[in-house]
């Protein structure tokens, strides 16, 4: 048996993220049935790293597969680009030690939320953005970024509705740039809750509409509530960027 | 009566093109049918600037139109916008002088054509560039647009099947510009000729790729016939930067 370490990107509009779902087209779904080609028809399982949701995007996903078969890894990528659809391209085939798993022995991950400022959403960002075309005070989302950032109790900053009971991560960096226009929310840390980036992005433009304090956040973390919270952004605002190991 | 100046931006990919088509979607329609809710429910007729192929994009597509009410440039583009689907935005309105026509006295156009040069095509420029995944001179490429620039008889890079039989142009500038892992070709004239720029596009490549010669344009433009010149580059790589009057 080998383990083969796969990079992947794509355009998540039109699936329902990347984990397998019954009743609708997800991506891991997609890139396995691709894969069945190569394993004599039997789709294999394939393990992604961030199981990204309906309409989030990635640049840097990555996944692991265990196969048999002794194709080079240069031909696994072709083979599979050849039958993926245009909105998932796989940069990347890499032997892997045997037993490597994307998920479960990744140590980091880095994600950007966008959002777009300027008064018309660009055509060409309209599946790739959050358009929020009122004022805000970026010097105090920026404040209320600083005091995200670190090791904390994320549960306020988890959708509600899940089991995870250790909500405890740490937020290497979670930084807001403002480009002019747009602004970007680059975060990267150990691991992410369910939503957590997106409910990040959602409280802190409500720091910057001025809905909430920049020094509010110790209070939100406190909580550990997610009614606590901003509301969650939307989607197709969100990119994985990349899976550290 | 008043004359207005639309700057309109869209993405093409989803409809057939700027003109009003009896069988199929065309962003021409689209406009009229949202500018409909303004004049009583009758759409007028908006006159585009160019007439955009099917799956070409436009960041300043310029129309203008007639109208009888006295809303304010700024509330009419505030009206279109709330109407029209996200793949369509209005930039700008402005009043014009009064029979302002957008086609007719359009006095230069920009375009712009994107390849990508890089081994895997990005599913995020999916719908906006060709993918030429193959060694090309780009040298080579260069010197054969300095020979297409200025004024000549473009015949051989018009759409076969067109009756316009003046197809003297002048290209002011026609660039091609390296940025690694992508070609950008822009082409600024006083006018183009039906799937010029496209036709252009797709000569240089195939000098690019050396089934031409660079010095081969002349002959081409000598020709005065479509058979001369290259195949016509796909129309996603194409969009419609700007028009001056």
């Amino acid at each position: 048996m080998r383990t083969l370490k796969l990079t992947l990107t794509y355009d998540g509009t039109d699936y329902a993220g990347w984990q397998r779902q019954t009743n609708a087209l997800a991506i891991q779904q997609v890139v396995e049935e691709a894969f069945a080609h190569l394993t004599g028809g039997v789709p294999p399982t394939i393990s992604g790293a961030g199981r990204t949701d309906s309409g989030v995007h990635a640049m840097g996903q990555v996944a692991s597969v265990n196969v048999e078969f002794e194709h080079s890894p240069l031909s696994v990528q072709r083979a599979l680009n050849m039958r993926l659809p245009p909105a998932i391209r796989v940069l990347e085939v890499v032997e892997a030690r045997m037993g490597f798993h994307a998920r479960f022995h990744a140590t980091g991950k880095a994600y950007r939320y966008r959002m777009v400022t300027a008064p018309v959403l660009s055509p060409f960002d309209r599946h790739f953005a959050w358009h929020v075309p009122w004022p805000l005070d970026v010097r105090a989302m920026q404040q209320a970024a600083e005091s995200l950032s670190g090791t904390h109790d994320f549960a306020s900053f988890q959708a509600s509705g899940t089991t995870i009971t250790d909500t405890t991560r740490t937020l290497e960096r979670l930084t807001l740039t403002d480009r002019g226009g747009e602004l970007l929310l680059d975060a990267a840390g150990d691991g992410f809750l369910r939503h957590m980036v997106r409910i990040i992005a959602g409280t802190l433009m409500e720091v910057g509409a001025g809905h909430r304090r920049a020094d509010s956040i110790p209070d939100i973390i406190e909580a550990r509530s997610r009614d606590a919270a901003g509301k969650t952004a939307p989607p197709q605002g969100l990119t994985l960027m990349g899976v550290r190991y």
